[in-house]
């Protein structure tokens, strides 16, 4: 950390801070300039937030040159980690496909969605009982019985479930069912979730918040890990921004970037960050191209009958080039694509049997 | 609500829509050019929700013209609403100061700020007891014990308590000290909280999400009146942008917009939008000036040593202007200061004296 | 400017740092942390800006911690200066009205602008004669016709006069007629025009551009200064965010923190941010609240007719609140508000002697 | 264009418009709901800007359902475009590499680069003469003298040139010079520049504006082929967020989106958007998977020496993984990678022999 001081800081300001921060814990160095005095802190994390130095006397400016989070940070663990879902990995060596739709309305419904998902390669479903909605007269999933819904579903089709979660008093409940936690964007600085998302045993997607810098984002998976869970999966899904002509902006340089900074698997939503079907072909490609370590994807059997988000939805049509996405791409980037955990080659015939080829 | 058919659009798919909305119970009308049909739609906004048009084949473009949220809208409540939070009005008649300490520390310091916040002319007390903060090695509050401070302090100045609850299943400990209830920026769109708020029979204080539209933030509004409370009053408290000179950039349209399209009281928080005491005096001159029905500002006897936000809460130094800021602008702008339910004159001399006289 | 190296740099990395920075002329001193080495450099700003320390082996980040602009900066010149434009100051004592058409149109509608523009007090005219328009299907302006119109309303009303250029090759022309030049916000980064105002010998009214944060507002005011003209005015008028209900945000903070930075004069333009005729004068009042040294408002005598930003301008109606806020609102901050060079009692009479008593 | 009424419309409101609207040559529908009455205009682009409809009383909204741009437009020109920079195609069935120095510095350093990008498979050369700082302190480009070491370069290379022009007096000159005329991100909506390229017979390279809708940046491509040349290709070089860990954020999206809204090619610049070299060439895959037309990359011999934009220049290490993204990943979205006009295989082979044999 650096504090910059003011041009009329006086020798006691500096002395002061300096005092405070020894105390703490860190280690300073004092570098006088003619025009600017600048303060150096070398230590831990955990001694600088302990500190409020912007309020003290003679501070003009305070910069953190070390990352504030520490459990998810890549310095602690210099080996990208990968996580098992049910035993289905996340991370560096493949691209996993999780799809699914985005609520479960029917067992119907949910049941073809999975055999779609399943047909274009996904090795884990999505689906959601729990649908946080901008709108209270909008449809707010089945709850728990959608939940039982996708326990079925995963019984016929061998696939593990991730399931958005979304009120800390609901954990248990879904963890209950689910094999993967998921925690929305909406929620995504909704720390009492988070700490009981991190205390329920099961990994955890984080979606990044809509409005969440990278770092918040880290910081949001350093609260998760602070419970003891380290299986946690960063989910780029597009950021707000001035552009309208999207739903939201994905921001495919956080994948990269988040790789970088921390050890966690970072996938990407490229359905909700479009919100157009036609994007999300374009945006898969781009995410796998860009290093993703997988994609989560809606499908919906009939979109146009969909009660949440039926716009972005793949239908039947767009699966055999889904398929071949996920045949061709990972190779280039030196991946593979994600395996399930049980051989699931018979549920890849649709009752139509036009799709399924695709994947063998 | 308007649908913009493709140019390839067939007869079939116009009849379609015709169909579902008419079917929906929504009034039906087509125009039909030249290069575009267009299809309008009149009735109510619970119609709307039911229908998915988005995805139906031959829609280019869905334009929704009327406000997706009723409880809250001025349409369906033509004047201006006064929220009183244990007899103190906020509303638009009145400009109400809502100032204390950030976060709740010592039962001293709760009370010397709100002798602070009594002396500027404050006529409730804000303190923060669960805090939301970015980073899970950072303060998060003394839960019930603060609680109980500020029913203390209560006791002592007359002054009713805003605090925030940041988890739906601690609503019922929080409203049982509360006078009124604060749901902060990050919670903005955490649905099962509001919800919650929503049934718990005090009023609300919602702050804006920083990356919610005001469409947005009505709307959230909308989920806590449908539990049967419209004792919301809104907080604009800054929007993220690109601009880091500030912490947030406060959207100071949005005090006579949100006021236009809602008949909730609208209040201003200065002091976390800017993040930087010097910033707080201006934009409280320029909230009151541009309509705010009140402001909510930090004050802390020591910032020094403020376990949260020390560099934004206002001194005893800055506490005559402030007094003299809630005396001269609310007459300019058709108001008067709200006064408390209670006399509170014995309140505002501070134990060195030096403020307090401001709002004689 | 502060140096964080990388954990992974070697003793050499340093060495060539600090060699660098030295024959560059900067002072260095160097803090080896056990995690992390800082090295901090003071000195001038045209010496850092020799130095592209970032590319340099072992460098995790820069930050600089001086401002990157000297002649605009307030550290160079304590006190805020006053800009004179033919005799009109704007400046820290005053609030100046500025106002008028956003496009000259014709000799009546701009001399009935005039008028309306003095009834409510202004002091300069605004009217534009190149209009930089998004569409190149949308009125463009009268061009030299329309300076000529504008020279002779100034003829009749004593109004001197504010006027954009969009090009560098105008600038000589629109320099001859108008009294001050303004640079509007899609020009903001038009490093060429912005040294050809430098050069004009005209007083400059630059807006901030849409996208520019207030660093970078500056640098631009720090172009024209380079060139021998400290005449600069800086204009807030909104920046581009996510919010749609607006035209733009209007950062309203952003007018104390550029007069904290540099000792130029900042106003703001309520209009062009809003939108909405309804929103000007809420944010006239918020902005001269928050201290702007000045406002520049759009009138139009016939707004539905008008052939740019009709739905922004005032009318005749809103003037007398106008002027209320211009005679009350400036001295609650300080200020008086600005009167003309020259005595134009004769001109607040509009032809129906509705308005022009509110400035007595 | 769908007008909709406030629900205080009258019925002569209603009969204003419609009439303005028949004038103006526009079909004109009314629907009468019975809380909104919405008139839908179709008819020509031209027509509606002559109409300002969002100040005629009685309106609450004006929704444009039409592009406001017409010959960039692929409704007006179903199938997409190549453009041809002296006999290089960039288009829909090539992916085209422009590579070289962001400056061109010295004839040795660009006739390096020139060999670098070649190497990687460029077919054509970029190399900034005139460069746009943020600081009028920073190094602005040699001018005419590096124009003259651009056509050297051409000529001992045989790569075609694109190169920015910043100001409309120099476009003559300049296209003098280049192959391809470059208009930066700041002067997107320079529109005096944009016509002046647009009359200047050479094609245009327009980078977005870093603040520019895709709508926008349509509209501002409209302005150069309104002046009668189509020869445009659009650049995505990142936008402004709230991001700050890259420069700019890379909006993806925006590549499939204005290919399929303009028949315009639409190309990515991955340097600078993310600013940082561990970036290119996650980006250029990135890019090229979601269907650009072509990339445009910064390379520079010595990037440490470099008097712009060093940090996100590639360097001889990073051109044996470009050549082979330029390799492979076309073939996998159906398209080849452009072939110059020449042979160049001479050129391949650097000083060093480490590179180059990529491309074979």
């Amino acid at each position: 950390m650096v504090i910059v001081m003011a041009p009329t800081c006086t020798a006691a300001d500096i002395d002061t801070i300096a005092d405070a921060a020894i105390e703490a814990g860190c280690e300073v160095s004092v570098s006088r300039g003619e025009s600017r005095t600048i303060i150096g802190l070398t230590g831990d994390v955990a001694q600088f937030t302990t500190l409020d130095l912007r309020g003290m006397p003679g501070v003009a400016d305070v910069v953190r040159v070390t990352a504030p989070y520490r459990l998810v940070s890549r310095d602690h663990h210099l080996r990208r980690s990968t996580v098992s879902v049910a035993g289905v990995p996340i991370g560096p060596g493949t691209v996993t496909l999780i799809a699914g739709p985005c609520a479960v309305e029917t067992p119907d419904q949910t049941l073809q969605a999975a055999r779609m998902a399943a047909a274009a390669g996904a090795t884990l479903l999505r689906g959601g009982a729990y649908k946080p909605r901008t709108s209270p007269y909008a449809f707010q999933g089945l709850g728990e019985a959608g939940l039982r819904i996708l326990a079925d579903v995963r019984e016929q089709t061998g696939l593990p479930v991730v399931t958005e979660v979304v009120d800390a008093s609901d954990v248990a409940l879904v963890a209950s069912y689910a094999d993967m936690l998921q925690v929305g964007t909406r929620n995504a600085q909704n720390f009492a979730l988070l700490q009981a998302v991190g205390a329920a045993g099961k990994p955890v997607m984080l979606k990044r918040g809509m409005n969440a810098t990278i770092e918040e984002w880290l910081m949001a998976a350093e609260y998760i890990a602070q419970r003891g869970n380290l299986d946690v999966v960063l989910c780029e899904r597009g950021i707000r921004t001035f552009e309208t002509a999207t739903r939201n902006t994905l921001d495919v340089s956080a994948v990269p970037l988040a790789q970088r900074l921390s050890h966690l698997p970072v996938i990407v939503d490229p359905s909700h960050s479009g919100g157009h079907r036609d994007l999300v072909l374009p945006l898969t490609r781009a995410a796998i191209a860009a290093g993703a370590d997988g994609v989560i994807i809606d499908v919906h059997p009939r979109p146009d009958q969909a009660l949440c988000d039926g716009p972005q939805a793949l239908v039947d049509g767009d699966l055999d080039e889904l398929a071949r996405v996920m045949r061709v791409f990972p190779p280039l980037v030196g991946r593979s694509r994600a395996r399930g955990p049980i051989a699931f080659g018979e549920l890849v015939t649709l009752e139509d049997g036009r799709v399924g080829s695709g994947i063998r």
